[in-house]
């Protein structure tokens, strides 16, 4: 069904007119002014409650969002995509990371896919993770050890991109659940001293590998994967298993592909944490039955999302309001903020999915957009960020949307909670709250520099408490805010190809470097004269004269 | 001496006109019709090389930003620093971080420093460095021990902000040239995690705590430096140094002021990490001669920085560059990738540094600004970012300078040269090389998913090694790209009134948060119905319903 541009549509014109009204009121005349406001603009639901009401908004701007989201067939595209129909047309592939944690087929029914490849593999799903649920308990029983019989204590997971920032934020966010004694690390990037420093304290006879590429032919991971095929060196059988979808290069690379564990080509790279990508290497490192709660979580809000009508579905809320200040206000960054530790490298993850998916100038159908699309994501936990970047936020000349991401309950009870005292968590909730008034609602003051504008929209998400449960829900809510844009805007949530020129010239590059470890010979022909400086003094080892 | 406002210099004029022609300009043709573009836009120094030449400017651009420069005073505003006069107005300061790494007052001549106070305690630099080298040997030695004689291994650094992000760069960067079995751990974060995933290791007589806070009234620091006091009990001089210029609270919380190392209100947080901030917890993780070596390199980057003409001052050419795509073509947002797993948190400091300055709304004289200042930085290692946000960064609708900064040698050799095999580094560095190209001339394709628009401009850094000399020069880089920024557009770079709104309606919820603990009151008096029924559902422990 041919659908109008984004930027063509009725309701577009009638927001960007609305949107004028707005720029020009205050968050505390609008709060001022509705005494109810905090209760309309807000989502309550069993696991997180979402506040909006700092956002620059009101009841009518939703309203019209929600007509533009239905302009756009925001329902039939989510649909298209939990029936596993080919919306990432490029690739002409399915996109159903929602049926990864959904091994029922309650929410992907099966029956409603229509590819016959597609609905079988979708079935795969349950084998795969009972294949990790044996596995897992094996390794961590001490069932199944090391060579020399020594029980597996390491886990070393190599991988980069999709392969790791996914998997790393669940495993820092949920390090109190970690198994007795087990260790995690990841090894992403090519530079050798992310993959020195990460196992040269290691015990070699003590240590799994596992190699997650989907395609098994990243030069990253390959590259790392074969230094830690020379370190660990003989039994690769008992220390080494692969996360892919190409069975043929796990086997030519020396794994047993008994040890290999599947996922398919509808799933996104940005998109895996939940396949075994992430799940094999948090099963090992937390417990099965904690690898399994993310995925229930992700399978709780994947429900909200696809279920919930418009104003009280919380992705697709966060998503509107990221079009809102995109595309209506003018905001092309966004800050993420969350009041954990833990939490500290969801920004890490959700740059990669919201720019990675986002990150297009062109629709679906090949023709370049002409207004803008994903923002650029960027965060650190708070309270830290507050002693850097927030004064920015606070008094610099961008208006950047905020969220704030905090839980009613620590990781850790430290401190005391008297009449003289607060606990650690109160005092980081103090800030929680704190900010958002103080970016909304500013201070007057005479000494203009201790003046605060205010007028700084944010959003706050309030949780329980961050446990496999509610990690996996965050994910699941960072992807379809990311995947709802795309869906809006028409462009490909789901390929990548701005990615590929780089790799093309690092080939050539790796040609060049390989010649000259060959002959010493410095070639140079077809590069830039800058090129072929940087490349001379690189291997002529020392810098430009 | 009044100056115009930066957009009313006559050069401000003549740049906009010309940036018009240059808009209409890519870089492919830039590049074709000028061989000697690579030389002439570059600087050779003998420890950096900066090609600066797929910025989209020309050597006219470069020269009418001198202009602009000299305009603006930028020399006399230099010379106004390192002369220590209070250039830092809203707080009568100076600012004289310069003198941290001269010890022997080469560059921060004593005596001409106006103010007697401030020349007598830049003359106090030597003595707290020769403190922190008896001190740093005492421990390393083992002479001096935690409780019941046990050498100290662990070096715990409390501190947040300034404190923190500075020196933790410099670590990560350092790790290869760590004393053998010392282990340093920064606690920031007042979130518990941070604490107890950072300590619970750790051999609390082997372990010694240094309190980083200016003021010693951090809120964060000190709820922190409390908890690491109940976790240490006895023996507090073994185990417990401050760094700080508050000597009266250091001694009220019971560490010895013998034990404290001074710094000065001449230091900001933000620009502390080559004060006792940064230099003891490195002395001590390094050894006391890794860590002057970052103090070289630092004053060798200081020296660069004073001495040299705008042409070939890297990091005069580094502001005026970001000053080019900020306010004359509309880049608000700039990437930092280090093609290093070492230097992978400096974007956060430089984030810090870059925001926490240069986030202003008004000039020094309290008038609101009406141009653009400081810009969003953000930033992850390079490979790993090129697997995550670099799609946008290639085919976005947004355009992000982008900073690659490469080594030419790598601190782990790793993997073999060979004519079939390029080593780890050797792939690494064929990624500095092609991505930048990438961005620059882009790729036609017919198919527009394919299609590469380039033009997108990155400037490129290239280093020896990354060692103690290049990590503090790369530090003082950061520092004085960030200050020249601030020179340029008339604005305060050095204080951060931005952040004490939050501090303020912080303490606020504290109170409620103590009035709480006492008597099981929730006080929302005062507060908005939003923040109210937040506060409310945290001190419930539920979620609004």
């Amino acid at each position: 069904m041919p659908v109008a541009r984004f930027n063509q549509a009725s309701s577009f014109h009638q927001i960007k007119a609305y949107s004028q009204t707005l720029k020009g009121k205050h968050l505390s005349e609008m709060f001022a002014g509705d005494p109810k406001r905090g209760q309309a603009l807000s989502v309550r639901t069993p696991h997180l409650f979402l506040d909006y009401s700092r956002q620059r908004v009101d009841l009518k701007t939703m309203q019209m969002l929600e007509k533009l989201a239905d302009e756009r067939k925001l329902g039939s595209r989510i649909k298209a995509m939990t029936t596993g129909q080919k919306i990432n047309e490029t690739e002409d592939r399915a996109v159903l990371h929602l049926a990864l944690r959904d091994p029922e087929g309650k929410l992907v029914i099966p029956a409603q896919i229509e590819d016959a490849v597609v609905r079988a593999e979708a079935g795969e799903v349950k084998e795969v993770l009972s294949h990790i649920e044996s596995f897992s308990k094996e390794i961590i029983s001490g069932k199944r050890t090391g060579k020399n019989g020594k029980p597996i204590k390491n886990i070393v997971a190599v991988g980069i991109g999709g392969s790791y920032l996914g998997p790393e934020y669940l495993a820092n966010s949920l390090r109190p659940f970690a198994q007795d004694g087990m260790n995690l690390r990841f090894v992403a990037n090519v530079d050798g001293a992310d993959f020195v420093e990460k196992t040269q304290d290691l015990d070699l006879e003590e240590t799994l590998v596992i190699i997650v590429s989907k395609t098994f032919t990243t030069a990253e991971t390959m590259k790392n994967a074969t230094t830690a095929k020379e370190w660990i060196k003989t039994a690769i059988d008992r220390h080494f298993v692969a996360v892919s979808t190409a069975a043929e290069k796990v086997d030519a690379f020396g794994i047993n592909t008994e040890n290999m564990f599947g996922f398919w080509n509808w799933v996104g790279g940005r998109y895996s944490a939940s396949s075994a990508v992430g799940i094999l290497p948090l099963a090992l490192y937390l417990g099965f039955d904690n690898a399994k709660k993310i995925l229930d979580g992700a399978h709780w809000m994947d429900k909200h999302f696809v279920e919930s009508p418009f104003m009280s579905n919380i992705p697709i809320l966060s998503a509107m309001l990221d079009i809102w200040n995109i595309n209506f206000m003018g905001f092309k960054t966004r800050a993420l903020l969350p009041y954990s530790q833990g939490v500290g490298r969801l920004p890490a993850h959700t740059q990669q999915v919201e720019m990675e998916s986002n990150g297009k100038r062109v629709l679906m159908d090949g023709t370049p957009v002409d207004f803008d699309t994903g923002e650029v994501v960027f965060g650190e936990p708070g309270t830290n960020g507050q002693h850097s970047f927030y004064q920015l936020i606070h008094q610099g000349t961008q208006i950047i949307p905020c969220d704030f991401i905090g839980f009613i309950n620590p990781q850790y009870p430290l401190g005391k909670a008297t009449a003289k005292e607060v606990t650690h968590h109160q005092e980081l909730m103090t800030n929680f709250l704190a900010q958002a008034d103080a970016l909304a609602f500013g201070k007057k003051s005479d000494n203009p520099h201790k003046h605060f504008p205010g007028n700084r929209p944010s959003s706050s998400l309030l949780l329980k408490q961050l446990d496999p449960f509610t990690a996996g829900l965050l994910l699941a809510w960072t992807e379809h805010r990311a995947a709802v844009k795309g869906f809006i805007w028409g462009i490909n949530s789901f390929d990548q190809y701005g990615v590929e020129l780089g790799k093309i010239l690092g080939a050539d590059h790796r040609g060049r470097m390989l010649q000259f470890n060959d002959t010493g010979v410095i070639n140079v022909d077809g590069l830039n004269p800058s090129t072929a400086a940087l490349l001379t003094a690189f291997l002529k080892g020392g810098l430009p004269k």
